[in-house]
């Protein structure tokens, strides 16, 4: 296999992208691949601390620009710390979420510039690229419904309206169709194990 | 007096600005003129939550890219929750360290190039720039004996060692040297009434 992989997996809450990850990590263990899972905002010890600041329903107050700035605090450090290091193990990084989801949610849901993000975003990630993304897209109203049925309390940012969410959908969707030999667009509602056999085959493809 | 006037007071740990802070402050209510105190990293609820990250001890692997990132998400929410509002009202705004802090600390102590940090303080701070900026010079020992005076446990940042802090005090310098107009530079280890007579006069002379 090639040194070291980094895949992300991408989609709005509720799209299934979690349950896709964890199927690719079984996957990746059951050939006996070395892989470590992360996701962002998180994957270390300060990243989590930034992400409870980031999510908690206590800081309403935050502002755009702010909330901007401590997503990429916790991956300049989830890729200096973790994921790099990973990578030059050799290992296959399993990402929930990454850039794309900086474009998707701050760009295209709250308003500002992709060439401002990008170039933050560069700071940030020392030139660190996925070597793969899985986009697992979904409609608004099935995600809602989703995340309805697990009963989980909203947090600060699922919050957010609908509309927003459609905003971040279809910036995702532009996202793939301007990346597309990164992105593999994949549509969610389909069953798990067809989204899992997906995934499996293009990860398949890309460390033999 | 004019709309609003931001105060900015630098230097170095144990330079003695803080002091100088309050006594400025002190000056203003004597005069009746609405003011604001506050400080960075911090100053608003979120904010402070960021510094409580950035300068715990237990945070020794945060990585530089992550702690610049921390500060400009605090600073974010601190100039559009707090520093802006207060300006618009008229008020006298007196902070403990601002962007000069950035440039010294990171910049010329850490090493990040100071087009990179202008570039992200700009995106931080909307455009906001301090009316006038108090630097308190010192030695780098005199600072450390009134650190050890104080018999203050040292913060992860304070823990750094001399050499850094020569670093930073000599970027304070040319930043001063640069921006002349709007940094006064102030010699530290003159008596606290001597340099709080100075500050009240430049103030008097902003605000009338």
């Amino acid at each position: 296999m090639t040194q070291g992989a980094f895949i992300t997996f991408e989609g709005i809450d509720g799209c299934g992208k979690s349950t896709q990850l964890a199927k690719a990590a079984d996957y990746l263990a059951s050939r006996g691949i070395e892989y470590m899972v992360t996701r962002e905002p998180g994957g270390t010890a300060i990243s989590e601390k930034i992400r409870d600041i980031i999510l908690s329903n206590k800081n309403s107050e935050m502002k755009n620009s702010c909330e901007l700035l401590l997503y990429l605090a916790a991956r300049a450090q989830h890729v200096s710390e973790k994921i790099l290091p990973a990578l030059e193990e050799g290992k296959v990084v399993l990402c929930d979420r990454f850039h794309d989801a900086t474009l998707a949610y701050q760009g295209f849901g709250r308003g500002y510039p992709l060439d401002t993000l990008n170039n933050l975003n560069a700071f940030a990630v020392s030139g660190l690229e996925p070597t793969q993304t899985f986009l697992f897209d979904i409609t608004v109203d099935i995600a809602f419904d989703r995340l309805q049925k697990t009963g989980s309390t909203a947090d600060r940012l699922e919050s957010n309206s609908r509309a927003f969410f459609q905003k971040v959908r279809e910036g995702y969707l532009s996202l793939a169709s301007s990346h597309s030999s990164r992105i593999t667009l994949l549509p969610a509602e389909k069953s798990i194990e067809e989204l899992a056999q997906k995934v499996q085959e293009d990860i398949s493809d890309l460390i033999n």
